[in-house]
């Protein structure tokens, strides 16, 4: 383990305090410049120097022609060129004294035996000068807290707490905006492409270490070095949830990964035996992934596998009751002071069962404080799962047909939804256990986007929102095993 | 089997050409306010008439006393008013005349033997005059097509393909505008509530008559009539495909189901041999009954299992392998002749295997047009199934960077979506086999919106478009074994 993150070779890469940028030009179609732009629209504080044999100007900065004219050393070179004079660049860039790189370019070991040969060739290279590098075959790093964007795609929203290590750099860039609609965002992730140096497992140590990153995502088509894996894994996990998604484990899953990044896959029923010695929580889609993420990240860890099911609805309570059940958790009781306490807020059409099913509520504000407050105390569950439904042109309606001017019904729905959204934030904070909304709005709607912002995971659905609880559930049960393990 | 869609006792239900409504005031907080608030927001076109003991005017419309008062009789009651004056007012409205009911007042038998009881004589009462009711204990109906909404929430979006019969009137109401965002919606949706009277059954044969409905889509709890269903499904699912979320099946599931409508849930394993052997698709989500109405009710047939993915991105277009082989799809391999045409289109550092991978494509034309028309020819594979990410904002950097005029950007980046969009649909149209996106980008932006609302369903993730494409050709392999059961 790393007593420092300064000590991870990872450190530059993720933190460079200047780049030096091969294959960006004034042609916009190309890939590399599409990457530069990325680069500067994330606000890189340090200089950035493209090196172009011909251009004067790449997207307003000032190129050199070869990396050894560069007035400085820079922390990272990014590469982005044909395949064939990539070895030679990096070549250059170790006699300038560079030592640590990004190799973008493909066409090399995931195109056969001829592109196999270059990449030993380019390892060679890079050991000589002591260049460690991400690559070839990857889109590199973003770290949104350092204003570093080496990706495709801009990167938006905020940075966040999710770390990820991911051997397809599409999950990296592509995602950016996927986890802003949660209120989500990376604190740094990695694409290790083919991973002729460094990879997963040094992933997993920088993040482990990284002081922004609260959970650990990895994307995996076949490990390479297992036992590693699970020595990393297995320190790691016991102060810092580890979420894997393994997409190698089907036939046509590893037919797929291996002519992406020549990742050799094993049997699925091994990497869950791996995952599960390692106290990493699997996912099965992408989905789940930064589902599990969310809860794993934002919330206090559940002590035991109760929850209870707060609904107006009938059908949502009994479907959700259905996908907690399914997910392997329990719906345990009321206990004898919580029904006597729920009683003056629930109608007599009601039930004080579990799922808690109001039906309708003439006061929408015992929904978001009153009856919330009375359930997440309940001593025989662990966690809270409340259906979440205030569309907001209801409110409207209701709010005009009080008298309220037209002008003025828009800014007072906004300010009650924050009203209701500020309630359950103030139950998740003092009461410390975690809370799980889930609904059939759109995430957007005024009344879910403040839960969300608030840092209450709101799922599209009730069963996304049970296997959510469940990786927590399973977290909280790992952290045990997993300690005892090492005892 | 109806005739016609007229014989139905539900008809009238579902297009009446006049309502009294009963349990609504001016108090907006009340729950028949609400309803009758949606039923004038629908645009219902004919008379309205609220019955109301003492305003003269509710919500601007003129009340009667009584409905013996009323100066026409209405072909349909609903009636939102306290259990204790529901039965006595069906009682006048049969004296009055009237022959349908819809009775939203819960109290009856969800709650109770006492509940249980005023149903029975809630029963007897109907039945003396002939009346023949949905509920209790629901929310009536959703006809977007006769612009009547008896629900909760005011009706969003167009009137859709998906005719709905549920066991839970949220799932009518609360999904208004999930649908809307999927560029769906109901054709006629019905809440059964306690089922005193007209179930399930007698909504699929309604659906199964209706012209606009093209998939029945169904929530269950608990079949009251199991042989009546088998029945009507068969008869139906081999000209109109049918999809069932039972979530009865899970011990909690179970409990929470009995207590919302009184249902008895009986095994997971017999629910799942009912709807084999009838031809219904089985969901196991809310998400998947619509995903599978979606594609079910909107793309032509499947010759088999055999799914083309077209991909730039190799994670994306693993863990999409990874969902079809989960799935039981299959993958084939392209023929000689589709690799012959694609090569002028894929780079070398793309993969001419399944799925297809150009990774980085110089002309994002062909991703929309060359390619595609190439892969729904390929005459090994019967779906195509392709990844579509067009970030507005990487199109709008690109024409930007491109010289064009900034107020002119937004602009020209909407017509270059819609052009893109056109030509799948140009593809779907003229070769008439399925094609299905997914994507991890929000569904609101231009290049995927423009896909929906043409009628090709993208899905969030590769595991629902996979689940979805499965359960399409199931149906399709359904269809046969229904009609061999019935040769």
């Amino acid at each position: 383990m790393l007593n420092s993150i300064r000590e991870s070779p990872l450190y530059r890469i993720a933190n460079p305090r200047s780049v030096v940028f091969f294959g960006a030009s004034n042609n916009i179609s190309a890939m590399g410049t599409n990457l530069l732009m990325s680069l500067q629209s994330a606000g890189f504080e340090g200089p950035i120097y493209p090196v172009h044999p011909r251009e004067k100007e790449v997207l307003g900065l000032k190129t050199h022609e070869r990396v050894l004219d560069l007035p400085e050393v820079p922390d990272l070179a990014v590469i982005v060129l044909p395949t064939g004079i990539v070895n030679k660049t990096v070549e250059e860039c170790g006699r300038k004294g560079i030592r640590r790189a990004v190799v973008v370019s493909g066409g090399f070991r995931e195109v056969g035996p001829e592109g196999a040969a270059l990449e030993e060739d380019l390892k060679g290279i890079a050991k000589r000068h002591g260049i460690r590098l991400l690559g070839p075959n990857c889109l590199g790093v973003a770290n949104p807290h350092h204003h570093l964007n080496t990706t495709f795609i801009p990167h938006e929203g905020p940075g966040g707490f999710i770390g990820l290590a991911s051997q397809s750099g599409s999950f990296v860039t592509q995602l950016f905006d996927y986890l802003s609609r949660l209120g989500l965002g990376f604190s740094t992730a990695f694409s290790v492409g083919n991973e002729a140096d460094m990879d997963l497992v040094d992933c997993m140590e920088y993040l482990s270490a990284c002081p922004h990153t609260r959970v650990i995502a990895l994307y995996i088509e076949g490990i390479r070095r297992g036992r590693a894996f699970m020595e990393a894994a297995r320190k790691i996990t016991p102060r810092k949830p580890m979420v894997a998604l393994y997409v190698g484990g089907s036939d046509t899953g590893k037919r797929a990964g291996f002519s992406h990044t020549g990742a050799m896959a094993g049997p699925d029923e091994l990497y869950s035996g791996v995952f599960r010695q390692s106290g990493v929580i699997r996912a099965r889609s992408v989905t789940e992934l930064f589902d599990f993420c969310w809860v794993l990240g934002g919330l206090p860890r559940p002590e035991g596998p109760g929850v209870i099911i707060q609904t107006h609805s009938g059908g949502p309570g009994a479907a959700a009751a259905d996908s907690c059940g399914r997910a392997g958790l329990k719906l345990p009781p009321l206990s004898e002071d919580t029904v006597e306490a729920l009683r003056e807020f629930v109608p007599h059409t009601g039930s004080l069962n579990n799922p808690v099913d109001l039906t309708f509520s003439k006061n929408p504000d015992d929904f978001y404080s009153n009856i919330p407050r009375i359930l997440i105390r309940e001593k025989n569950a662990h966690v809270l799962l409340v259906y979440f439904l205030t569309p907001s042109q209801v409110v409207k309606r209701a709010l005009g047909q009080m008298g309220l001017p037209h002008d003025q019904v828009e800014e007072q729905a906004l300010k009650y939804a924050d009203h209701q959204c500020e309630s359950i934030k103030d139950l998740l904070r003092t009461e410390n256990k975690p809370i799980v909304g889930y609904t059939f709005r759109s995430l957007e709607e005024p009344a879910i986007k403040g839960l969300i912002d608030r840092g209450i995971p709101v799922f599209s659905g009730p069963e996304r929102a049970a296997r959510a609880i469940a990786a927590i559930v399973e977290y909280a049960g790992c952290v045990h095993r997993v300690l005892n393990l090492q005892r």
